[in-house]
């Protein structure tokens, strides 16, 4: 088995500014394609320590994969480091150089002498090509390891070791079949528990079962030798969580709620204050969603609140703009004012600041406006930072929209549907809180 | 200086499980307490592998941080590592072994015969007690190197760098002078070339620049011996690529620019139709933005650009949505609707379809009213994917809104600014395009 190693260089990943994502991402991309990284190295921009970091990689691997400190600034001195580890000097490859003008040309950028820099690489080296940015990478070997250089920029660095060592490490074992799972509104540990027996079946049927938590989503990773064993363990999974199920396959949540309101040839407004243009922007993320999408409402002042959606004034001031009263209306109005076929809406406390004690920071009301009702959700997120709160936002509401389109709804803890009469007349609604 | 590093252990950081933390972490800290971490290393649960990675950093370190493997399963021996790298056993410590016991009972949790193992420790290491979770960390030396093992789990681990590591450094050294400096609408390439002279001037000072590209923003890091280095080098970088400057030291663009609103008792509304609530989200990223944020509109449809801000229907169809008639009217006519001081407004094509030969993806039309009247600014983006234009967008419109604010608006190419007259009706503007 080929012995690989990883090397990262750059100042940012040692002093805090940035951690390394390039050595995790290819330890995983190198498991699934049956090879293990042995071990990690990382490095500031310095070329003496860059140089020791490659003779002691070189003496534990057969394969070193660089990334970074490629760029044409002049603290980017890994080909400098490369061409003094192998004695070697660097030169000007003039097809490189020919590619890269042309390219800068064709999008009118100018030329600088720093961007030659770029087109320098210690001699004797393999050039690797490029077909995304503006580095190419380079191979050279001492002590019998081939030591590969590539750009520190997660998608170009991704690209480089899927087209040049992906291919050239492990035993390709058979193709496994594949399932992608994605849930919202359960933790880790409750998904576990929810799932018991999983590893006992994945035993039995010779499958492999993985999580992944992308905040705020939890992915469940299933691997099979056969269709009908992974059919089995997506059965297991769909069985018990199947309720909270976000997103399938290679589709992403806003994919999938895009796909749901087109099948429903449906559109959706937005009416948000504390996410304030978050859920537009979730809703939007993938091309043609003006096909779903065409306008909403960010309501950040009671005022707004009032003007944009007639949200009525004593119910501000009796119930406060955080609250399922208001967050109703908002619903409502919006719904009525875009003439959409839904309507979201939040109203919350991302804090830091803002929370009392009876809303403390987290406390979140959503609602969802349909031709049936307007329904209510509370949520009382914990303080983990006002970024995590507004996202979690997001796909609370996003999620009970698409539970709605695809009949999953009434399987989770929402108040309602409640008529236009309870929202316009709140003082009557009792919203369970 | 003390020279520090880090070793990182477990299988999970090489397979992509989970990618380290800790080293980053580690790196930021030190920093602050101006001291370097010159190098992390990372290897998976294997004895020898531990060994020599122990070895090596022991050669070009005064001081190793070892975090992870210290826990009670059978995968975790960085402590029999330790040992074997010393030339020591392990031995049990009863001291540690009663506390953990009582710990356990206090909890109620069960002592089971793998905790025994959080209990032995190489002879002669100094134990280091904890009270955070269950491990006790220990240190031990060879080479001239003294290496401190720690948990992994992040809480845990931090709390031993705060306890054992941090007063340590730094105190003696002295501390280094620092300063960040973000700049959006610049090249990488094309800012260095501004700078010319820096390296020299750097190299004359004894000062640092070290350059981070996080799109769209790119960072300019200078670190000197003394403050009046540092004014240097900071004066050299302001004087040539200060008006696109956006951030500076601690603060975060939209920090800046929610501070600039309220120092001129501003507001601002957003009109969105391409970036559909993404500029909102920016100008809302920190608590307290209802101090200059009230209400916005996304208007996505055509209908949507007219009713809730008024363009005129000749114009949309005689430019299009996308044109600068179209975003000046939208940003005119959101100012007046919420009467705020400023309004942003986008309109674009951000792909990956939708484009036309007139109008390519990355197309995108900004707009800037003010009191004084309405600014315009057009960018065809390179087509690197939907959400690479729409951040830059975002950026694009709130920059110009950050250097009117400063006064540094007419250090670039805008157009305008156009009166009320010139907007509404528009056959008669001529825009440079």
């Amino acid at each position: 088995m080929t012995k690989l190693s990883a090397l990262c260089i750059g100042d940012e990943l040692l002093d805090g500014r940035i951690a390394d994502k390039n050595a995790a991402w290819l330890g995983a991309r190198a498991a699934e394609h049956g090879s293990d990284l042995e071990s990690v190295r990382i490095v500031g921009d310095d070329l003496d320590l860059i140089v020791a970091a490659l003779e002691q990689a070189s003496r534990d691997s057969d394969l070193i994969v660089v990334s970074g400190g490629l760029g044409p600034t002049a603290d980017d001195i890994t080909r400098d480091a490369a061409a003094k580890w192998v004695g070697a000097e660097l030169e000007l490859d003039e097809q490189i150089l020919e590619t890269l003008e042309r390219r800068f040309a064709e999008r009118g950028y100018p030329f600088t002498p720093n961007n030659r820099r770029q087109c320098m690489f210690p001699q004797g080296a393999d050039i690797l090509q490029t077909r995304v940015g503006t580095a190419a990478g380079f191979a050279v070997e001492k002590n019998g390891c081939r030591a590969l250089f590539f750009p520190g920029v997660p998608p170009e660095f991704r690209w480089f070791v899927e087209t040049y060592i992906l291919p050239k490490i492990g035993q390709h074992e058979g193709r496994r079949h594949r399932e992608r799972l994605a849930f919202y509104g359960l933790g880790e540990s409750q998904l576990e528990s929810k799932l018991d027996g999983i590893e006992e079946l994945a035993k039995e049927v010779g499958a492999r079962v993985s999580y992944r938590a992308e905040y705020p989503v939890i992915e469940v990773n299933l691997k099979a030798i056969d269709e009908a064993s992974l059919d089995r363990m997506r059965d297991h999974v769909l069985e018990r969580v199947g309720p909270w199920l976000v997103a399938q396959g290679d589709e992403t949540f806003a994919e999938r709620l895009g796909q749901a309101l087109l099948d429903h040839e449906a559109t959706v407004t937005t009416a948000e204050s504390c996410t304030a243009g978050r859920v537009a922007a979730k809703l939007t993320e993938i091309s043609g969603s003006s096909g779903w999408f065409e306008r909403g409402f960010l309501t950040y002042a009671n005022d707004a609140k009032t003007d944009m959606l007639g949200v009525k004034p004593e119910i501000l001031e009796s119930f406060g703009a955080v609250s399922p009263q208001t967050v109703c209306q908002m619903a409502a109005g919006a719904r009525a004012a875009a003439g959409a076929t839904y309507a979201v809406a939040t109203s919350g406390i991302a804090g830091p600041t803002g929370g009392t004690p009876d809303k403390p920071v987290g406390t979140v009301h959503f609602a969802l406006a349909t031709p049936d009702g307007v329904w209510h959700r509370h949520v009382a997120f914990s303080n983990r930072g006002r970024d995590r709160v507004l996202t979690a936002s997001v796909y609370t509401v996003l999620s009970l929209l698409l539970w709605e389109l695809e009949g999953r709804l009434d399987e989770h803890r929402v108040d309602g549907p409640f008529s236009d009469d309870e929202v316009w007349a709140p003082m009557g609604i009792r919203i369970e809180d």
